[in-house]
């Protein structure tokens, strides 16, 4: 059994990863020639337009999978006409454009923060009249780790937004007051089986992913798996899907995105828990029964970016287990994380 | 960072996974083109004493190791010009023949059962009247998984030793009588730090590995570590050492067989202790702190052998790690094992 992976970056390489001991083999494809996951596995380097290699690569593989929401529905639907792709179009197309992904919910009657869509500086200043000082403005698309987003604190901000973030479509939110923000990773299968890890708590800092914990036994994840079962029926959905949420100060919980793959969120499963998230991933799209989601372990996950120590390093931390991707340092790039059992 | 291994067996390939979350690349050399580690790393397919092939291999990595002892002598001598090879040549040199791995444990006052070096029928006759029946005979070389092995319980057997086995240098062992076969597995650093993991013990059919479960706190553990520390110090040995012992009647502790690499009775490891087998040998190798060997859970190892169930139906075991090779199914061959959190 084949499976092709759009996308080669690091979800990509821990996909294969989890993988390779089922017995299943893997095909990537990536535009980046560079791209993490290369050496583990056949990779195509291709546009996301490459009907060509597209094909080639859809004839090569026995379904296909993607480890970024970031992929043209239309590439999406090319590939459909030669293999399943899991998760489906209708996840991709609404989750990779913020405004839609935000319609969803309200439709849903999932709770989200009130938000407006952008296209000009007008609708920044009706947004201030709508929403209310803080606001936030996003690019709609392509925006990830805290790219392509603005604090607009006050009517002074209004006017400062920069063009480079205007000339693309934008939505504005109105800010959050948070007690804490959490993640539930599900798994969805055919049959209608879904099932859930324990609620993670993460910390951001500067728009990234810092650490996240799991939390056994928090109530709020029972208050949350209906919204998550709404939008598994609504998207028709099979595989791993994160959905982060914040609590507010009042207590609710209140959805903040949804990513329909496999989540930095979720990487504490691969010790933390029995079946870690990519190899439910896997099992799921591929309708094989699906591993245990309980925790085997308290864990801390803390995500490595920007630079790294030496590898010698890190692994005098006797207690952690060490992850690198294989990445060039950049500032703000994930190059790696690291999980403490605690 | 680039590690090259000498064997591309399942050996190579849980290596491999264990390496790549650490940030290493890998280059495999393997005579079978067809060895399942191929799929995960660039492989070089060609014969051990191939020096044109082994000398471009040993170029393009940083250290060697191997997944195999019974590699010529002479081709680690070579490829010992260009790198460093680890474990290093005693090692594999004397545990590649049955007699002087036993000639060695003598020499070390380490206890083995006797032995008596076999060249023709004469000396089988003469076995007998050294040993007493039953013993075994067994090729000095290239004998695994009970291959290359017989079994002489009388008299009437003398004569029926075929000569597909005499032909080759051989060895006669005293049979040993025991209440249990156990495994140890150490790690051995280059500053003379040697940790090992929890005792296992190991329970074999026809000739082959079956079973095997961590035993944390067995005293015999304790008894045993003086061997193999002795062994680890004349060998100036560094990385993943197994030992096999027998437990006899009398509950003395006698050696069976070393294996100077990870060891299939070590697979436990993966899930059952907090740092794997195969992590450990790489750090090892490389002079990279240590990770912790204690015990996570109980676990018991099974071998997956000659025939597989579809993973599927594998996979309905909730509570067990699938571990599948990529081998093609044959009659007494490893195809993969599963772990189960006992």
């Amino acid at each position: 059994m084949r499976i092709g992976i759009l996308g080669g970056g690091q979800l990509g390489k821990m996909l294969v990863l989890a993988g390779v001991p089922l017995g299943l083999n893997f095909q990537i494809y990536d535009p980046d020639d560079s791209c993490c996951a290369r050496n583990l596995a056949p990779t195509i380097h291709g546009d996301f337009q490459d009907q060509t290699l597209l094909q080639q690569f859809a004839e090569s593989v026995d379904v296909i999978t993607y480890e970024n929401e970031n992929i043209p529905g239309d590439s999406i639907r090319f590939l459909q006409q030669f293999k399943r792709v899991v998760p489906g179009i209708k996840a991709i197309e609404i989750t990779q454009d913020r405004l839609l992904e935000k319609e969803c919910l309200q439709a849903l009657h999932i709770p989200t923060t009130a938000f407006v869509a952008i296209n000009n500086q007008q609708d920044v200043s009706q947004a201030a009249a709508l929403l209310g000082y803080p606001f936030l403005i996003k690019t709609r698309r392509h925006g990830y780790d805290g790219k392509g987003q603005l604090i607009i604190h006050g009517d002074s901000d209004l006017t400062t937004v920069p063009d480079t973030l205007l000339n693309r479509p934008c939505i504005a939110e109105k800010w959050v007051d948070y007690r804490r923000e959490f993640s539930v990773i599900s798994v969805s299968a055919p049959s209608s089986q879904v099932i859930f890890y324990d609620l993670c708590e993460n910390v951001h800092q500067k728009g990234i992913l810092h650490t996240t914990h799991n939390k056994p036994n928090d109530q709020a994840l029972l208050a949350v798996v209906p919204y998550i079962k709404n939008l598994i029926q609504a998207f028709s959905y099979q595989g791993v899907m994160a959905v982060e949420f914040f609590e507010d100060l009042a207590c609710n919980y209140i959805v903040n995105e949804i990513a329909p793959r496999v989540h930095n969120s979720g990487h504490w499963t691969i010790e933390g828990a029995y079946t870690s998230q990519f190899q439910n991933h896997l099992r799921a799209i591929l309708d094989w029964p699906l591993g245990n989601t309980a925790s085997r372990s308290l864990v801390r996950m803390q995500n490595l970016i920007g630079t790294l120590q030496n590898t010698e390093d890190l692994l005098k931390h006797n207690d952690s287990y060490i992850h690198l991707y294989g990445k060039a340092e950049k500032s703000g790039r994930k190059l790696g994380h690291i999980t403490t059992i605690i």
